[in-house]
């Protein structure tokens, strides 16, 4: 059965670098209960230092309870905190990759003391925006060096690493699935694997099924699902089924198909949605194309062998657009 | 009502630069035959020297009654003919020019004995490859000189210009809609106006809706569409609706309420695919999504006025996927 | 001769929308000091609110004394004030829209003040992010409304309006030059014209030569410049010449070719650079690169042509990478 | 010392999908001689069937000595023939996929016979075009057993995998050089690797300096370098420093560092230009960007330690733009 999540934070920031917000953010506890209320979502993932900190853990421990959301992944705060503004683990100062990695760990504690399965690494200052201004075989191996002592350290968490082609720099270390298998491979840990987040993959011109049938063929490393749509340039994280359709059907069939276990999380930015409703959305059309895929598994096995365009729009028609 | 139409070429080419060819080609006839086959198709478009010309057009007018086709557009050849390598209305060269301006009457004669009243006008050879390569003024300034000649030379015919940003050049110089647009007014003359193909569209990263407007405002300049579907990168000529959705909902819908009467002509590629069967989908694509906009239209009146993503989102989800 | 500027608001504010600022910002007075320490910058452009507004005009006129800068235009703030979240000229809320209209008056008011000749209107919030979602043809009415208001109020200002494709919208009304130049027409008034900011025509998929040919034959309507480079993708606004060489040279040779008698001013965010540092290289670049077009004008001139791209080549080598 | 190289058929072909042919092709022997006199070439790339085939490899042999040329690399026409229109190692159809290996085979000898060292395979048909058209895990299951095959049956050359976003498929399935090196590891064989072509690079959306560090570190496996340039968004094929130049100088630099040995090859598709002076074009622009880098390494090497845009903008304005 599918489990359906939000990234707390989704429901509060709407600021981008013209606009210092679009609405009021919330608190942090008027948003979990927004969140709580959005029909099937039971978990939520938090962000390190806006959402949780060594300060509130128990507190935030109790409001999950009480609002019954389980949290799925923490993301530890890597790109907000302006000390990480020439990178986290891959950072030129030694003194900043240090504490980035003494930072994550700190929220692995945290993890544990909230029964939570995920770091959900997303490195996003980690990366260069000019060319002839980085040395791209120190930083990555800095990167490799800094996800292998965590996971090393913390043998009974699951790394998340989050890819994305640019943004906020122009360039990403963790650019694309597989250049992110690589380095998970190379950090000779099983507990390090990978978050597809689909705005992700449509920016960097992946398709999601194969994505995922990527990273199942380098050693099962799929642990997390972000979900989102944009119109395929740029990160533009908007709700799930407005762009486009077919694809979601398709990533769905390979992640049962690859045995893909974890959660459902929404990530979108509704700058000037309500959020919860959009968040919502997101999870209700997930819902209709899982039904699709359930429906019509037998049907989808035989077109991908099948290789014949005219029969899977046929049946794209028979199940979308009627 | 809607009438669908198909270009004739596309049941037949399937070389790209890599292979001269992906199937073997049916002759003219055959493919006359193909395209009368497909359910809901009255319509065909000729490409000039192909498939039509001086020699053989009583004996074309003669099977497109026989098949039972009307003749809905003639798109002279001013790209796979060598002569236009670097241009044809714009060419350099003025010999060239003559020439496509002349070629272009001849099809415009016969487009008259056809009682075709579309000439689309596809310049794939104008634009450029390199910087600092091309007199952008000249080559802009002749374009337009060309088009004002041919549409005062039939006034009774109306010139269709076909916008595409790429593709075989670099830079088309009818790259959009609102350039064509920009264009067309400079003619002078009210028998020029575009032709959207919504795979160019896309790849030029319009909005059909929009385009439809901008074509509306700028004197009801919208003659022709073709219709077709890609990846959203490049003019990748696939099946509608095998990528995208909401937005043949939203072409449909605009298409409408400008008062939008022409023909919705397929423009594809089938280099793999089964080509009848693959134009085939596209115009069952188009019914069903026009029978949602016919159904929803007060709805949808009602959407674009709200700009309230999360009921679009609503609606949309109610009309597919389920 | 050129004349260089910068924008005022380049030397301060770098928040993304993860981070809220990677520097600390300098305040409004030394960031002018700072603007005119860069080497041959010689004008200014204010954003509206942030650095001019009615109460600091008089202090602001001082201060630009002393410090030795001319006001070069103004940029009324229709991006960060969360009231336009929707849009302002074309915002769906006809308060908005008159509140929008009525401020750039207020902006106008100043320009006159302060002996300064273009008010820049770049109205980032005007456009939609989702499909079926705008009307467009309303919008697009309501846009041209207010600038004809504007544009016929104050007949002896340069109304420049800056197009790009996307951001913060995930598409805007004015989005390249060609649909900039048809609301222009579309206004009726000579002293509306359009910005180019390089940045924004790459990730439009536009040369900058060629957009510049299409303001100059659509009535002289290029008014402003404004520079800075980036990835081809998006508006990663950095030092002009650190991706690209040679399309500067074919824009300043353009821009003398068609008679721009205007500033060159560099619109930037220098996240992770020195501000001013980065400034001042867009200016040295475009100064190099100019001395290429002077040096070279009647070689150029065959070069555009001749349209071989073997000769171009051979020129180019000559004057870049020896 | 660096060496270069050409594409033989870069002499000849120029068809595109629309048209033919845009001139007329030279045959072979002309081609050959044609390369032989582009200034600094000494090598040459030999397409399978197309110019080397069991038949003529004494001829060809004998004729490479007479001009003087080395055979560099043998590119298999695993695209071309017909027969591969749905793959070729990858073909849902076991006999097609038989024969691409046995195909590839005869290859290999022929490349023992000639003293060449490298099969360049670019597996241009396997891919997909449509969602849900394809079983991603079977191809790539079969992609890597073939070429796996074949490098344990030819010990002794190095296969060199080039990777390509899309085109002739919408999708390739070694589509840039992360995934490439997942299967060139996978093969287990030390002698799979990659090619990388400059331009499929850029289109890609990757920074050919950070793909070679990418290569380096998964095993030294950067076998062989093709250039060109484009603009950014399709494989333009044009020629080097046409477009871009700072990318090709850290392109060299990190060639250099990682201590790559092979061939500079060009490979361009000069459909409107004199060929040997568009291949020429693009060695002598390598020439200069090296001498650059020569010059220059210490101060690149502090560079990118720096990480400081200003302070790379000003040596790139010193070694371009003067």
């Amino acid at each position: 059965m599918r489990q359906y999540a939000a990234i707390l934070g989704n429901l509060g920031n709407t600021k981008d670098r013209f606009c210092a917000g679009y609405k009021d953010n919330p608190d942090t506890m008027t948003m979990l209960r927004q969140a709580a209320g959005i029909a099937n979502v039971t978990g939520i993932e938090l962000v390190g230092t806006w959402d949780i900190r060594p300060d509130n853990v128990k507190e935030m421990s109790r409001a999950l309870k009480d609002v019954g959301l389980q949290c799925v992944s923490i993301i530890p705060d890597l790109f907000a905190d302006k000390v990480y503004w020439k990178g986290s683990y891959s950072a030129p100062d030694a003194a900043v990759r240090r504490k980035s990695i003494d930072y994550t760990r700190q929220m692995c504690d945290i993890a544990g003391e909230l029964g939570c399965g995920i770091i959900n690494i997303w490195p996003g200052q980690d990366g260069y925006d000019y060319l002839l201004c980085a040395d791209y075989e120190a930083g990555r191996g800095w990167m490799c060096e800094a996800v292998a002592e965590l996971a090393m350290a913390y043998p009974d968490l699951k790394f998340a690493l989050e890819y994305k082609p640019m943004e906020p720099r122009t360039h990403s270390y963790l650019a694309r699935m597989a250049d992110t298998l690589l380095l998970a491979q190379e950090t000779g840990c099983e507990n390090v694997g990978v978050t597809i987040d689909t705005g992700h993959a449509f920016a960097a011109g992946e398709v999601v099924g194969e994505a995922i049938v990527l990273a199942k063929r380098a050693g099962n490393r799929l642990f997390h699902m972000h979900f989102n749509d944009n119109h395929g340039r740029w990160d533009d994280d908007m709700i799930v089924g407005t762009v486009h359709s077919s694809c979601y059907i398709e990533t769905l069939y390979w992640l049962d198909k690859t045995g893909y276990s974890g959660w459902l999380s929404m990530d979108q930015y509704p700058y000037r949605e309500d959020a919860a409703g959009a968040i919502g959305e997101s999870v209700a059309w997930l819902i209709q194309f899982d039904k699709i895929v359930r429906n019509h598994r037998a049907e989808i096995d035989q077109l991908i062998v099948a290789q014949d365009a005219v029969a899977t729009s046929r049946f794209l028609r028979s199940v979308l657009a009627q």
